[in-house]
C-alpha cells in the first residue's frame, strides 16, 4: 500500500500585524492591500513590507494578512542570526516570553516587545485528514521527505486540526534547504 | 548499551582557494594567514575574506587553509538563493559542472567558472572510528541529531574514512538550523 503524502510548504520569513500597529506603522485607516491567497483559507500576502531592525542588522519582509490579535515576525534561525535577535522556536501565536525587536513602516515606527519566532514545523488538516491519517489534534508525529541529496525526517511535527484548514506541511526555508527541497515536495508521515 | 554519538560540526560559508587564486586576489607571493584551527588535522580557518559576488548580491566569506588544487565556495543553499547563485549539492572537490562566481580580493578578481557548492552532508572518521561505529568510506547512513525543539534524522550522510581525520560530522548552517542546533550537538548512526 502507498502511503498517503502531505504537500510541504515553505513558509518563508514575514509578519502578522495587529489593525493598531499598521495604524502607526502605514497610516490611520489603512488597509492591507492583497497580493496571493495562501493555502490556507482567508490567508494572503500583501503588498506591503516593513523592515524589521535587529541589534546587527535589518530586512524587509512582507506582511501576511487579515491582521490579527498579536503582532509576530516569523523567520529562520538563519535569519535570525543575520538581523542579530534570539528567535525562540515556538507554534505560531505562543510568543510569551520570545524577544522582539523594532519594525519600521512608511508612517512610523512600532517596538514590539514580544513576538519574534522561527515557527515549530506543524501540519495543517480538516479533521476529516487526520482521522484518514490516523493523527490528532496537537499529536507530535515524524515526517519523512524524500529528495535526490537530502533526504530528511524531521521529528517535533505538530499535527493542527481545524474545519477551515487546507491539508500542508509547514516548514522554514532553513528546514526546506536542509532537505534540499526544490520545488513541489511531499512529506510522509511516520510515527 | 548507549549507542556511540558523533560530534556535530556546523560549517559556515567558506572559501578554498588555490595558489595561482590567491596570487591574483591578494598578490604575487601572498601567503595565508592561520587565525583559528579547525577540528581536521591541518585546516585552519584565516583572517582573509574574499567577496563574492552573485547575479542578486553579494556577501564576504572568510577563506580555509591551506590553498588547494582547486578553488571552491562552500555556502548555504540560503546563501546561494541570497547571492543568486544555483548551487548544487555535492561533496566537497566534487564540482565538475557547478556553477561558478566572481571573487573580489584587495589586488584583484577571479572569476570561477565552476565550484560553488552546497556540501553534502558527511561524517569525517579514521579507520579504527569507522570499525568502531560499523561503517565504511563512502558509506551512505543516517544520523539522529536529538534537540529539544527540532530532533531530526537526517539521510544521505557520506562517511569518509581517512587516517588523518578526526571524527566530526559536518553539516551546513540550514542543517545546523533546522534541527535546532544551538551549542554543542551529537549525532547519533542510525541505518
Amino acid at each position: 500500500m502507498v502511503k498517503e503524502k502531505v504537500l510541504v510548504e515553505i513558509s518563508a520569513r514575514h509578519i502578522h500585524i495587529t489593525n493598531e500597529h499598521l495604524a502607526v506603522l502605514f497610516g490611520e485607516g489603512y488597509k492591507l492591500t492583497p497580493k496571493k491567497d495562501l493555502s490556507q483559507p482567508g490567508q494572503f500576502a500583501c503588498e506591503e513590507k516593513l523592515t524589521v531592525v535587529g541589534s546587527r542588522s535589518e530586512m524587509k519582509m512582507s506582511i501576511l494578512g487579515p491582521t490579527r490579535k498579536a503582532s509576530q515576525v516569523e523567520l529562520s534561525l538563519t535569519d535570525a542570526r543575520t538581523l542579530g535577535i534570539d528567535a525562540m522556536i515556538r507554534e505560531s501565536g505562543h510568543i510569551e516570553g520570545t524577544n522582539g525587536c523594532k519594525l519600521v513602516g512608511p508612517k512610523g515606527e512600532v517596538i514590539l516587545d514580544k513576538g519574534v519566532i522561527a515557527a515549530k514545523r506543524h501540519i495543517h488538516l480538516k479533521p476529516e485528514d487526520a482521522n484518514r491519517l490516523n493523527v490528532t489534534d496537537q499529536e507530535i508525529v515524524n515526517v519523512k521527505i524524500e529528495t535526490p541529496e537530502r533526504t530528511t525526517i524531521y521529528g517535533d511535527v505538530v499535527i493542527r486540526v481545524r474545519a477551515d484548514f487546507a491539508a500542508a506541511m509547514h516548514i522554514d526555508t532553513d528546514e526546506g534547504n536542509a532537505a534540499g527541497i526544490n520545488g513541489t515536495a511531499f512529506g510522509e508521515i511516520v510515527k
